[in-house]
């Protein structure tokens, strides 16, 4: 099995303990910690590479990567894996370089509207999503993905609808999280279709376009139409497919140059600094040379999703569940089971399985939780073993 | 000699053209760089050890720190220093940790001011601080330092005078670059009697503050008095002392909370992103555990600077330079040279030494250079001789 020869399986809960991180050090060691959106396995052996490299130097003054601001490598990077993967050309100048996509999402609220604006987005959300809007006196424009029997689709119509003039922005999360749905062609035509209409800002967060499954591709919204791209800005980072969110790097990319400039005379791009070293050489590494070890990840997630899916249907089979078509995240509905506390309070007390909770993402919906099925199989099947036990055990 | 004990001229140029670093990479190897803020030692023992350990655990994750958010470990660190080191008592809930300090000062022009104000700052100074004003549509409001005989000083009657209504902030540097001086109590009483005065924000830049030659003491500027802590935003960082400015972290402290407030009222924390664990994981050792390293680094620093200055009053006397006080830049006039090129030009072209060009700091400053001394004796030396003999050599 590919995933075996990249030993994706070979790290212990051990190990795992012994790690500062926010996933494992949040709760008491004997919680199997599936919330936060990290990996548990060990990083590419490129980026081990590369961080070891400059350790080993002891290399950390002001930097420079190939004759050029160290920021200017990972958007080199950016571009060539972007044509790569998905046949997209882009100008490596049309990019910011920033910390993290939070700090993106917080930056475009501010350059592209003013507070009482609205911002639209599909719900349930990543939370973040929500706070930049909400904390910079902006206001939610909610666009429930409703279940269409199959999966969670984008309703186009409720969305038409909900854009009335207040509404300058959308905030698009492909391939989406929580739901895990990977926008095809024509939904994502017919959302640009309405961005052109409603003369619309699009700030596409595609970070979690690497992890696809079933043979799926993910189209970057910019890459749609030249009108398309004239109005979105995406963005990126290797953190999450790669696992190194604590060294910080992503990437802002502008369909246009004048979308940058208008981002730009709001935002200055100083203001926003230029992550440390460690997370661009990092970032270049991943991008430039990490596709196979990538390849055995992805095939180890996918696998780790099918066990899921399987178990569930198996052995929780009041639980709603579709069936991720990408990222390691898993959205659980548990509303079935009638359960007096939330899902998220319940399987941390009765299974000591932490999972995030539904009303992060949602209000609306307290009786799910997202699942992180990024970690070994082993520690994967423990913690549904004992999610099961705690539903079947229930007085 | 203490320096001889921390190895700091062990290094070789070979060694350092080995870097990946801006210091050392922007010119042709043949180039004796003593120009950007940056020191050619090895780091200190400790910070490579905590760089060690991270990259052995490969632990990039998202982080958690002594249970907390990675950031309030470079707080509360900041916190123990300062009341160690100036005596100076802060709550590690007054700051934010970001990533370098240029953005810090833009952030203070665009939270404490509007397009159109002003803002005072002594001249010549450090470039960015010019960057921040002009960049963001703010005017800058020159305050030069006369040299006064002895050494440059703060015309504190010439800044009277310029605060007009539409000042509203001072960006103050101390110790101060370019001229290396360490402001002393009544300088900063003056200056903080003017802020009340004239209701003036005060951004106070003390990154060169562990760098203090012949038994100085720095004093924090908020540390004059409640009231001028109430109106200062102090900004520092381990970085510029411990040689890591690649990796990024810097501490911006408020005097008060309301001045916290009033900051994150337009400029939403989220928006400056938190800098990479590598950054804060260093800050957090050196100033935890780096000074008996610095120590040795000081003296060599100190020692460096003497040799500078012999030299200067020995071979090149047309020169005039002040002895700095603080930190490992020396601020030349080369005006009596009648250089028929800057010395900048001059000194690259005709001596392969690549100094800060004094027009940077200062349009007035064209005849003058800074010159960054925190590299080895041999290195300094052979750099000193280069100059002298392109002086002498001239036709």
């Amino acid at each position: 099995m590919a995933n075996d020869a990249f030993h994706l399986n070979d790290i212990s809960v051990a190990t795992l303990l012994e790690r500062q991180s926010l996933k494992w050090r949040r709760y008491e060691p004997d919680v199997i910690p599936l919330w936060v959106a990290d990996m548990d396995f060990p990083v590419a052996p490129c980026v081990q590479r590369v961080m070891e490299k400059s350790t080993a130097k002891g290399d950390y003054g002001y930097a420079l990567r190939d004759g050029d601001q160290p920021a200017m490598a990972a958007s080199k990077a950016f571009a060539c894996r972007m044509e790569q993967k998905f046949g997209w050309r882009v100008d490596p100048a049309d990019t910011l370089v920033i910390n993290d996509l939070v700090q993106a999402l917080f930056a475009s609220v501010i350059a592209f509207t003013d507070p009482g604006d609205a911002v639209a987005m599909q719900t349930p959300i990543y939370p973040p999503f929500r706070d930049a809007v909400r904390d910079t006196g902006r206001r939610i424009v909610a666009n429930p993905m409703p279940d269409d029997g199959r999966r969670f689709v984008i309703d186009a119509k409720d969305l038409a609808e909900r854009l009335d003039g207040n509404v300058k922005l959308l905030f698009l999360c492909n391939p989406h999280n929580p739901t895990g749905r990977v926008l095809e062609r024509a939904e994502l035509e017919k959302l640009a279709q309405l961005a052109a209409e409603k003369d619309l800002i699009v700030i596409s967060d595609e970070i979690h376009s690497d992890i696809i499954f079933d043979g799926r591709r993910h189209i970057p919204f910019a890459s749609i139409s030249d009108e398309a791209a004239s109005r979105t800005v995406t963005l990126t980072s290797a953190t999450k497919s790669y696992g190194f969110a604590g060294l910080r790097c992503g990437v802002v990319h502008f369909g246009s140059k004048s979308l940058k400039q208008r981002f730009e005379a709001r935002i200055h791009p100083r203001l926003l600094g230029t992550p440390g070293v460690t997370g661009i050489d990092a970032t270049v590494a991943a991008w430039t040379s990490g596709e196979p070890w990538f390849a055995g990840a992805l095939d180890h997630l996918q696998s780790n999703r099918d066990e899921l899916i399987a178990t569930i249907g198996r052995d929780l089979p009041e639980v709603k569940v579709r069936s991720p078509e990408a990222t390691y995240l898993a959205w659980l509905d548990f509303s079935a089971l009638d359960l007096t506390e939330t899902p998220y309070d319940f399987f941390l007390n009765k299974a000591r399985v932490a999972l995030s909770p539904g009303a992060a993402f949602d209000p609306a919906c307290e009786r799910f939780a997202r699942l992180n099925f990024a970690t070994t199989r082993p520690i994967l099947a423990e913690a549904l073993a004992r999610m099961v036990r705690a539903v079947r055990g229930r007085s």
